[in-house]
């Protein structure tokens, strides 16, 4: 193998494109300067259309989970009751979270594979009128769900004055959000998904509402206290030293969203979403989700006549291109293919084109090519 | 001025040597690949001489104010006493820590610009014999200070079981931490320091002692519960996605410590500091700390015949080279030059002969060179 080759295909970190590791290479600057300043005053308002907010978007220098975190600490007091929608791993980060903060937490689960039923979501707070919050999963990365998150406030709304929070970790910056518009109240997300930046910044849009709430509560927090952080941005600073290099990616990442136009970034990702999916059919392998409920940003497959892990292990070692396995139960009997961030078609295009070589060596009843066809035959009549 | 040449000479973030920011350019890994686990596991013991110890270095993806926090909330309950010995700004921010999470705080304020006595400490803890931990910041950038750990560890012990909870970031890495021996129990530090790599990783070191301390305590936390930290990094991972970038880095910066060789690295930050006190002392530019308490890392001039905040202007402008000012209530009346880390005594030469041309442009009374002069009198005769 040509050494030194790599491909990451997994729903995160992705790849970082040249130009934005160019950009966080372009030397360390101090965070109380002027030229910091001057940064995060240009990214702030470039930031807001991602999350389709009129308000400040938060930067913390963490990872995506310490993020989901501070949603809790700054919204809820111990014995608050929530309500978390749990489709998968992530999900349950949520409840592992809230009950650590002595929450009084109700689950609804969701058979793997499955999205969350906007109506399931306002019956349930039907019975439960003193639930605080709901904490549903935008991308529940470990099954390739995509939640309907905008239909779900809205049967939340039409039921209840519960927060909405939502982890869009997976996804934000890939697909729409919308979060003043759909009446979403805490949007989270990391820097090494959709932003195509390495682990380290998490982001964090807050409604108006949520502030209230936030700003009157006393749960014990510091590092995560997103009250410093807002009045700290007004200023266009950050109340402890941040991530500055992955803050100077990040003004590069705008630029390439920019660029591209963001309905244009949501379009690819669907785009290799759909090839994906069909060169899987066409490969009889099977889907883990329906075509409504699949996310943009990854796959995933659960094989039926060859372990998921051999197949992994035959992409890394041939052809240098990582992909995902399963996380909790699924470990072992699913296959993830990422495809976000920093991917384009010709990648899918790609990874397909090894995987069918896999399937071969596996013993796999396929013929070459024909996959690749039905992903071919989606993008050619695409664009 | 040139454009593009720019010169960090705070106290942190330092400047990236170019091998490290080639390091973490290498390209993203997945966090789950066997490829990270080998990263992390050619890592480890490397960070162990650094502290000075034989137990595991944590690595926390956060910056350097959220290890200190993951410190106080894993080791303390609500209302146990502490004593925080305050000699500065962070100092100060250990007190706000434990009071957010409702520690019994006692604080030991010293002078600004004055280090602590190992005898005083002493003293206090025969008075408050419920103290459970002592806080003390090993570096007090904000004054240039160096406290005496290991003496302040000693004087504890004598009179005492509190543990001893040190916050090394704007030094470990650039002068001697030897945590077993001296009967430290947790270290802190942050990876923009000595460690010449971006804000993103906290570095966390635990005792024995404090491990079952923190092993036992029932505090909420689950981002910074550190019992998830020990038990990944026994397997070589991490329990959230890690910054990988940093970590790909941190390699480079092990490589950089070894070639150099630790004791010289110690040697090279003390005669970066004598050279600065020299070049001061003969242009009549009073130090804010003595002799005895200076770091080696950064020195605090609290200058009377002119405004430090106009000295920092000049330097920038003409120059490039960014110095920091006081925090608190120093601002505006001292001004630190940071000599930490990616800074060669020629780089202190350079700063020098320029503070020499801003004090000019201020009318101060000196002649050009009359500082530089002792600087490279002091590194001559070191050499």
């Amino acid at each position: 193998m040509l050494p030194d080759h790599q491909t990451l295909r997994i729903p995160g970190p992705t790849p970082i494109p040249p130009s934005v590791q160019k950009a966080m290479a372009q030397g360390m600057i101090g965070h109380r300067s002027s030229d910091f300043k001057q940064l995060l005053q240009e990214i702030s308002p470039r930031l807001k259309p991602i999350f389709g907010t009129t308000h400040e978007v938060l930067l913390l220098t963490n990872s995506g989970t310490a993020g989901l975190e501070a949603a809790v600490v700054n919204s809820l007091q111990p014995h608050d009751e929530v309500l978390v929608l749990v489709t998968g791993a992530f999900g349950e980060r949520f409840v592992k979270i809230c009950e650590t903060y002595q929450a009084h937490v109700h689950r609804l689960d969701v058979q793997l594979g499955r999205s969350v039923q906007p109506e399931q979501v306002s019956e349930f707070l039907k019975q439960y009128p003193k639930v605080k919050a709901v904490f549903v999963t935008y991308c529940e990365t470990s099954t390739a769900v995509l939640n309907p998150v905008a239909e779900i406030a809205t049967a939340i709304h039409d039921v209840s004055d519960a927060l909405v929070i939502v982890d869009g970790v997976s996804c934000v910056g890939a697909v729409p959000m919308q979060m003043d518009e759909w009446g979403i109240d805490i949007v989270v997300t990391g820097s090494q998904k959709a932003f195509m930046l390495p682990t380290g910044l998490s982001f964090i849009a807050i409604s108006e509402k949520a502030q209230k709430i936030i700003d009157q509560n006393k749960q014990p927090r510091f590092y995560l206290d997103l009250r410093k952080y807002r009045d700290s941005i007004k200023e266009f600073s950050t109340p402890f030293t941040p991530a500055v290099s992955l803050i100077q990616g990040l003004q590069q990442t705008l630029n390439l969203f920019e660029e591209e136009g963001l309905e244009q970034v949501f379009k690819r990702h669907v785009l290799m979403r759909d090839m994906t999916r069909a060169a899987c059919r066409a490969l009889n392998l099977p889907l883990l989700t329906s075509d409504e409920d699949a996310s943009p940003t990854v796959t995933a497959i659960r094989p039926i006549d060859f372990q998921a892990d051999e197949l992994r292990g035959i992409l890394k070692k041939e052809f240098g291109i990582t992909i995902a396995g399963g996380q909790q139960q699924l470990q072992g009997k699913i296959f993830r293919l990422g495809h976000m961030g920093y991917c384009a078609p010709s990648d899918v295009l790609q990874y397909i084109s090894a995987v069918e070589i896999a399937l071969k060596r596996l013993k796999v009843e396929i013929e070459l090519g024909q996959g690749l066809k039905a992903a071919q035959e989606v993008y050619y009549h695409a664009i």
